[in-house]
């Protein structure tokens, strides 16, 4: 294994943010916004460490959040991580590099980009079979479409919030009886997820073919997709979900770059039907096999598997811009809900407790199926990396407050 | 009627865009972006005007596009429709602002704002009714969370362009006996909207309350809600419309400031049952009579009434924040589909065709259920103003160009 010349925590064989990793972030230092990238427990500032070392580059760094450097493409990317690799492992640059690290205990962290458009795909066939037996105990758990397209709909980026931040439970409408009632979330829930960074934009009117994902995705954040179960089943006819989830979405506040990720490629899932050839990814179908964890009040309620998506990232995007929309840097898109075949490795609480019908028990004794005011909820994730070592996917963690009262 | 120095168009009585209407754009001039401020045929700088003769605002246009003016709120709004009216009006002001006065004929103009998030609202009854009415026929034509709430869904602000950009014919899935198919869309559709724009925001976890609407939204555009009906049909269930929508929307290069339409205001219609308090209007329930034109190669094929809509722009907002959702400067969100309770006032061709079921004869002997490549499309609309004159909302263009081929 690779070693850097911090020493401790980042030299350890089961450290997730060791030099294999290098995600990035924008942390705040001395009420400035500045890109770092998280190597173990401390930051490096990248517009000092560039402006020094990479001056080529510096300019990817001098804004306050990581949008220009999103938007420079794949070269710029790998050049920046092998020039950050070489500084951390190389002695020679201790000296000058030290006075830019800063210890991440206490340090802000503020959302890595603006989001653009936000997309929120449906892509993992347990869930959406978990949901469909719920739903529609008497028919298909699976809708007609849902094999021959990744499902999604657009979410609001407005509301997307860096990792960290609490999230108030929402108030909203739900059917009551034969009529409607108001008041705070009763069945205020998470959706675990892999939330896709784009970076390259892409012309109106120009599909983005499946082999060109790597053009435009630059890295992976794990995101919690909020949501008001009982909102999103009154108002989500027939125009999708609009209240019950537009309130936030929380994401991590590193984005853990593709480039860290390529020992964690696995084969994708066999799909049946085949899919039509703009979704066809034969010679280059891959998943990423993440391993996410999800806390509630610290207690590890799942361990939900990104590798048994059913459509893959690149699938994603293909189907996204098929029909000629564009891409900016900044946009986001989630995988939908990751849930594995086991019950133990559900996304959602609606899943974990059936709709509330089985209500499971925490260490301190309470039941939940769905979130009480004061819960907080930490998704992370791991990866294989190269010679061994784990790759890390930094947390999501966000706290419900209560509702607004009038 | 009150006059300006420029004479000729901007003096007529018909003329939509006198000085009593003044709406924002952003033109270029010597390739450089401009905010300005239409009036008759021509646009006035407002970087130069602002800067000689306003210079406490002139910052609000330093910009590239109307995000600083936007975000500024309506105090600046005022003082600054103010100040442009006088100048207009008043001889004096004549030779330092002739110079910054440009035809609009063969000006650029580009799209006024950056769009933050865009949200499509489906707030016409008549409109919900004869969708319902094809979908559904065995069946209660509006669903039962209609009249609780003004149905919406995010849509893809990115792909949001200004009138007279051509748009692609989009390629998708859609259903072909039991299996599916790819192409171009055959049901491609235009919906003829209103759209708002969202000046200051507002911070997540707090909902703006009904009373708040003119604090927050600075203006009205028109918007056609372009819609590939085959591919919409296929994709929607459960999440809603998706790539159907995403790749365009088009609006006007001109927002007409909710200030130039206090004369147009018009009761809304009633509703029953009464909506929750957060919807009730009570003692302020006003709609917009805009009178808005459809035309499908120059000839008139629809005159849907925009003070027919159930929801008001006001309950829409409301509703939009009710569950804590913050607004951002730029945040833009249509009505839905305007249709009036007549044929001839139906919003869009699936109405206007009723499925295509009833195609259409143009001028030229063609037939329409829905668009053909070449066909082009122009929303305009009029409303009520001060002493008798009519305000204009400026037009919203588009032409359909042939689908990608392979």
């Amino acid at each position: 294994m690779t070693e850097t010349w911090l020493g401790g925590a980042a030299n350890a064989a089961d450290h997730p943010f060791g030099v294999a990793t290098l995600p990035y972030g924008v942390v705040v230092v001395a009420g400035e916004p500045q890109p770092a990238v998280r190597i173990g427990e401390s930051a490096l500032l990248l517009r000092p460490a560039t402006g020094a070392l990479l001056p080529e580059h510096a300019g990817l760094f001098a804004g306050p959040d990581l949008g220009t450097f999103l938007a420079a493409g794949p070269d710029s990317w790998l050049d920046v991580r092998a020039s950050v690799t070489s500084w951390l492992t190389d002695e020679a640059y201790r000296e000058q590099l030290e006075p830019m690290l800063v210890p991440l205990a206490g340090l802000p962290t503020v959302l890595p980009f603006s989001v653009a458009d936000y997309v929120d795909f449906y892509a993992s066939e347990n869930h959406a079979r978990n949901v469909g037996q719920m739903l529609r105990p008497d028919s298909d758990s699976l809708l007609p479409n849902w094999k021959h397209l990744p499902v999604g709909y657009h979410g609001r980026a407005g509301t997307v919030v860096v990792s960290g931040t609490d999230v108030r439970r929402p108030r909203g409408q739900r059917k009551a009886g034969d009529g409607v009632e108001f008041g705070p979330s009763q069945r205020l829930d998470i959706e675990a997820e892999v939330g896709f960074v784009v970076g390259p934009g892409s012309p109106q009117g120009r599909p983005v073919p499946i082999a060109d994902f790597t053009r435009h995705v630059f890295g992976v954040v794990l995101l919690n997709d909020w949501s008001a179960r009982d909102i999103q089943a009154w108002e989500y006819v027939p125009l999708g979900p609009f209240l019950g989830k537009s309130f936030a979405t929380s994401i991590s506040a590193w984005i853990t770059p593709l480039a860290a990720l390529e020992a964690a490629r696995v084969p994708a899932v066999p799909r049946d039907p085949a899919p039509l050839p703009y979704l066809d990814d034969t010679g280059d179908s891959w998943n990423l096999d993440l391993s996410i964890e999800v806390r509630l009040n610290g207690e590890l309620i799942s361990r939900p598997p990104f590798a048994t998506m059913y459509w893959t990232a690149a699938q994603m995007l293909a189907h996204l811009t098929v029909n000629g929309a564009s891409l900016r840097p900044g946009d986001l898109y989630g995988s939908g809900t990751v849930s594995g075949p086991e019950r133990d490795q559900r996304g959602s609480l609606l899943e974990l407790s059936w709709g509330a019908s089985q209500p499971f028990e925490l260490a301190d004794g309470s039941q939940r199926s769905f979130l009480a005011d004061g819960d907080e909820v930490v998704m992370t994730a791991t990866a294989p990396g190269p010679d061994g070592v784990r790759i890390g996917i930094a947390e999501v963690r966000g706290r419900i407050t209560p509702a607004l009262s009038d």
